[in-house]
C-alpha cells in the first residue's frame, strides 16, 4: 500500500476532550474516526489490525473445536422476555418494531437467539458438546459512551457459546475457554488476569473477567499478595482486620455535633479515624426502605446489594422520603430510624463503640454497639473490598486494588436459558434432557484499544507484530530519481515475497515527518531507503533506537523469520 | 472437521412452503436455519461457503485499488433525510430512538456514512479516487421475505463506494468495479448478465445490474436477438411495431357492451387482439388524479411512471373517486373524463380506431382516435416492454425477456449525496470542489443462494470448488477396524496437507446414506475408504459418474492442483 494512496492520514491535533491514550493515538494515527458518540468509523489501517486479531481469536476457538456460525442481529422480544433478560438490560437494549408491529431487540448478546439455534437441530447426546462462535456487532445503548473504543454503543464481538450434557462436559468447555482467552491475550501482545467475576445482567453465578492492567482503566480488580486469588472488585471478598472489638462497650451516649455532613468531615471533627464512624446507608427498593450499616471507612457494593436484594431497582430517597423515614441528611442512625428492613456489614462487628448520627441536626450518638443497640438486623457482606482487606483465601496476605479494563468475559449459565427456552437434548436412554450453557466474550474494537494501551510510548503505537496493519513500513528518504527508483524497487520485491508493506513514497513531505508518522502508526519495523545507505536499507525496530544497514536478501529472510 | 462432531446435520423432510430450489437443498443439507421471516441461522457450513465468497470479493476489490473499511450500522436519521433517502426508502427502513432520544435509522445501504466518513479526513485531489468497501449487515424491512436467503431483512453486503474528482477519474472507478463484478461472478461459479438498469431508491441515474439467470428469478430483463442490449425490464425502452395506423380514421360512435370488465373479456366480447383495445388506468398522485392510456396488450411499467410524476407515492384510486371522476371500473375511457392530467403511451401511436369504454356501465365506444378525440394529452414511454417489442438500440433484433435473480448493482451518483452532504474536495487551485460518487453493492447470502440454484441437480448441490465449503468429503465405508484404521489414517494424512476434509465418520449410518448426504450437501470431491478398495481410495467428482481409484499421494497431488 502506498502511504500517498491510503485512505485515512495522520494528523497532528486533535480534540481536547479525548483523554485515553489509545484513543489518542489511534485518532492521530488516522486508525478510527467518530459517527456520533460510541459509534466509529475505522479506516483500512485499522481494519488491517482488527482482522488480524479476528483471525488469532478465530484460530484458538477452532483449537478448542468451536465452529464459526452467524446468527441474525434483530431478534423477537419475546426471546428476551423468556428469561427477563429484556428487564435485566434494561434501557441500554434498544427495540425497534417493524412494519407489522413485531417487536424486535437489536442483538446486545445472543444467548437466547444461539439457544434458538441449537434447538433447531434437536440435539442428541451424540452431538454434544456443541460449541461455536461468531463475530458479529452488539449494539448497547450505554449511559455514557467512554474512551473511544473503549466503552462503545455498537462494537463487534467475538461470542461463544458452549451446550453440554452435563456439568462435567460442561465444564471441559468451559476450562478450554479459559485456557483459549489465555493464549489469545498472549498472541494479541496484552498482559491479562483472569479474576473472579460477576456475571451481571446476563445472568449465571460462575463467572471470570480477564483483566487487561492499564493506569486510566475503567474497571477494578483485587489480587492478594500472598496466594492466586483474584476477583474483579464487585465480586471480591475479603476479611478485614479486628479494630478494637475486646474494648468495653460504653453507655450510649447523645450529643451536640455541630458538623459537616460526610464521613471525612466528621472524622475531623471527633479527631478520630473513619473506621470508628458508623456509616448508615438508606435505599428505596421497589416502595420499601432499606438501611445499610457499614464502618465509616467502607464503601457498599452495588452489585454485592443487588444480589442480596434481588434486584437491581433500588435508588437513594427523595427529601421528602428521607423526612417522612424521620430521619435528616448527614445525621443517619440505625436507632429509632423507621425503615422497613435493617442490613448490616460485617465490618461493623469489628468495632465497638461507634460514633453515629441520631436523626436530628447537630446531634450524634456516642458509643453505638451492635448488636446490644440495635436488634432485627441482617447481618451482611455487602462491602466494596480495597486495600485494607485480607485475602479471605488464604488468610494470610493483603488484597491489593487494581485498575485495568476487561478484555474478556466468560459466563457459565447451568440451564438458565435452555430451561427457559424449553431448549433440550436426547441422553442415551432416550430422555430429554435440559442442556447447559456457558458463553464466552470478547470485544473487538476494544481488544484494539487495550493493545495501543499497553504497547505505546511518547512517539506513538507499537504494534506487537502479530496485529501490526503491515508488516513493515518503507520509506524512501530522498526525492532524487535514484532513491525512488532503488525504493519502488523494493516495494516491489517486499511485495513480490508476500510481506505487506506500507510504503511512504510521498514526495512533498520532509524525511522527519515521515519518521513521525511512520513513529506514530507504529509497525514493528521501520525501512529507510536512501542516497547515503547506497545499495543497504536501514532497519530499525519500533521499539529499539539502534539501526542497522542490510541488503534487500537480508531483509527479505529477516522479516520472514 | 468430523461429521459426527458438525454442528447442523442433513434432513430429508422439509416445511411444505419451501419453494425456491436454493432455499430447498440449503435446508436440508444443514447449510442455514430461519429464526423468524427473512432472518436466517447460518451454520458452519453455511458459513465457510460465505467465508469464501466473501474472500473472492474482497481479492476482486483489492486488485482494483479499493481499501477495505469499517462503519456503524445505526447512523443519525438526519443523515438520511438530508438527501430525503428516508422517504425513498419508506417503510423498509427501520428506524430507532436512544434512551437520550435521538433518532437513527438501521443501516439499509451506507452512502451517507461513508460520504460523512471520506469528509472526516478532508480529502484533497491527491487523495483522489478514494475507493472503499466494507462487508456489513443491512436492515430492510421488506414487504414479504422470500426464497430462502434471496429477499431477506437482514444480510450481509459487499458495498463499495467510490470518490472521483471529475467524471472522467469517476468513470475509471465504475468500469473498475463492473469489470471486477464480472470477474466475481465467474469466480464463483455464477452466470451473469449486465443490464442497464434504474437506480430505484437510491438514487442517481446511471447503473448497472448484474443479473444471474435462474427459472424461478423474482427479476426479468431483456436482450436484443441481434445487438448487445440488455436491460432490466423497468428501465429497457424498444420500439413497437406498428398495427394499423395507415388505415383510415373512422368516427367515433357509442355503442352497447354488455361484456366483462377486464381487457381479455372485451377482446373476446369483440373477436379482436388486444391491441385493437385502448386500456385507461387512472392513478391518484398527492391529491391529484392522473389517467395513462396504453395499448390493450401492453402494461404500465410503474418504475418509468415514478420518474415521470417525479415521485413513487401513487395509487389506484378507491370506489368514491372513481365515481367522482364520472367514470365506472371495467368502462374508463379519456373521453370526458374528469381527471387532472393525462399520459398516452407512444403505443397509441401504432394503432387506429381503437375500441375504449365509454365511463358508464356497458357502453364503449369505437373507432377512438389520437390525437383526433383527445387533446392536452402528454406523449409518454411509460410500457413495460415484453417480447413484442423490438430493440432499439439497433432497430433490427427483437426483445427477448429472461428471469433472473440480481447478482450485483452499481450505481453512479455524480454529486447527489455530496451536494446534499456538503462534500468537498480541495483542487489544484485550492477550490473546494464536490466529490462524485459511485456505489456498488453485492449480497452475500443471496450470491450464495444464487451458487445454489445455479449449480444443483435431483440429488443435491453441486458447489463450485471455489467457495465449497470443504476441498473433499472423505467416507469411511465400513465399520471394520481396518477400515476405521485406514480412514483415519487418510483424514489425518489430508489434514496435514491443508486440505479442507469433512470426514463422514458416523458408526451408525449406512454406506448409501452417506452418499446420499455427500451427494446433497455437494462438495466437489468425495473419497471413499472401503475394504474392497484396500489401499487404494476411491475418488468420485460430485458432477461425473465415474469413480477411480487412487492411492494416498495420488490423492493428495490432484488435490493441489
Amino acid at each position: 500500500m502506498r502511504y500517498s494512496k491510503l485512505f485515512g492520514k495522520t494528523i497532528r491535533e486533535i480534540p481536547k476532550d479525548i483523554y485515553l491514550t489509545s484513543h489518542q493515538l489511534l485518532y492521530k494515527a488516522g486508525f478510527i474516526r467518530e459517527l456520533v458518540a460510541g459509534r466509529y468509523f475505522v479506516t483500512n489501517l485499522g481494519y488491517r489490525v482488527i482482522n488480524k486479531i479476528v483471525k488469532v481469536i478465530d484460530e484458538e476457538m477452532e483449537m478448542i473445536g468451536s465452529q464459526r456460525v452467524m446468527t441474525p442481529t434483530l431478534h423477537p422480544l419475546s426471546l428476551w422476555q423468556a428469561t427477563h433478560r429484556d428487564e435485566a438490560f434494561g434501557e441500554s437494549l434498544m427495540k425497534v418494531k417493524d412494519r407489522r408491529g413485531s417487536e424486535f431487540v437489536i442483538g446486545a448478546t445472543h444467548e437466547a437467539a444461539m439457544t434458538e439455534f441449537v434447538k433447531k437441530f434437536q440435539p442428541t447426546f451424540k452431538d454434544l458438546p456443541i460449541i461455536v462462535h461468531q463475530f458479529s456487532s452488539k449494539f448497547r445503548d450505554e449511559v455514557r459512551a467512554r474512551g473511544g473504543l473503549i466503552r462503545l454503543r455498537e462494537f463487534l464481538m467475538k461470542d461463544a457459546y458452549s451446550f453440554a450434557a452435563d456439568d462435567k462436559q460442561f465444564m471441559e468447555t468451559y476450562w478450554d475457554q479459559y485456557n483459549a482467552y489465555l493464549k489469545i491475550a498472549q498472541r494479541l501482545g496484552i498482559k491479562v488476569q483472569p479474576v473472579e467475576a460477576d456475571a451481571g445482567a446476563l445472568g449465571g453465578d460462575f463467572s471470570h473477567e480477564f483483566m487487561a492492567l492499564t493506569e486510566k482503566g475503567e474497571d477494578t480488580f483485587v489480587t492478594c499478595t500472598n496466594c492466586d486469588y483474584a476477583a474483579n472488585t464487585e465480586k471480591a471478598q475479603g476479611i478485614l482486620e479486628d479494630k478494637n472489638s475486646q474494648e468495653k462497650e460504653m453507655p450510649l451516649e447523645e450529643i451536640e455535633a455541630k458538623r459537616g455532613l460526610n464521613m471525612e468531615e466528621m472524622a475531623l471533627f471527633y479527631k478520630v479515624p473513619l473506621w470508628r464512624l458508623l456509616k448508615t446507608i438508606i435505599f428505596m427498593v421497589q416502595g420499601k426502605s432499606v438501611a445499610i450499616c457499614i464502618r465509616g471507612d467502607l464503601e457498599i457494593n452495588e452489585i454485592k446489594l443487588g444480589h442480596i436484594l434481588k434486584t437491581a431497582d433500588f435508588r437513594i430517597p427523595e427529601p421528602e422520603e428521607i423526612k417522612k423515614l424521620g430521619t435528616v441528611r448527614g445525621f443517619v442512625s440505625p436507632l429509632n430510624l423507621k425503615v422497613d428492613c435493617f442490613l448490616i456489614d460485617k465490618s461493623v462487628l469489628s468495632v465497638k463503640n461507634l460514633i453515629t448520627g441520631a436523626n436530628k441536626l447537630n446531634v450524634d450518638y456516642k458509643n453505638f454497639n451492635y448488636p446490644r443497640d440495635l436488634k432485627n438486623a441482617q447481618i451482611v457482606d455487602i462491602a466494596l473490598v480495597n486495600n485494607e482487606f485480607k485475602c479471605q483465601k488464604c488468610q494470610k496476605g493483603n488484597l491489593k486494588l487494581k485498575r485495568a479494563i476487561e478484555f474478556g468475559h466468560t459466563f457459565k449459565y447451568d440451564d438458565f436459558y435452555s430451561k427457559a427456552l424449553d431448549a433440550y437434548f436426547t441422553n442415551k436412554d432416550g430422555q430429554q434432557k435440559l442442556l447447559l450453557m456457558g458463553a464466552y466474550g470478547i470485544g473487538i474494537e476494544r481488544a484494539m484499544a487495550i493493545i495501543v494501551e499497553q504497547n505505546n510510548d511518547e512517539r506513538g503505537i507499537i504494534w506487537p507484530k502479530s496485529v501490526s496493519p503491515f508488516d513493515v513500513q518503507l520509506i524512501s528518504i530522498e526525492h532524487s530519481t535514484k532513491c525512488i527508483v532503488h525504493s519502488e524497487e523494493v516495494y516491489k520485491e517486499l511485495q513480490k515475497n508476500d510481506i505487506e508493506v506500507l510504503y511512504d513514497d510521498r514526495e512533498e513531505v520532509s524525511a522527519g515527518a515521515k519518521f513521525a508518522d511512520a513513529d506514530l502508526i507504529g509497525i514493528p519495523v521501520r525501512l529507510v531507503v536512501s542516497e547515503r545507505a547506497g545499495d543497504k536499507i536501514e532497519w530499525k525496530n519500533r521499539d529499539k533506537k539502534e539501526t542497522e544497514l542490510l541488503n534487500l536478501k537480508e531483509v527479505i529472510k529477516k522479516l520472514s523469520l
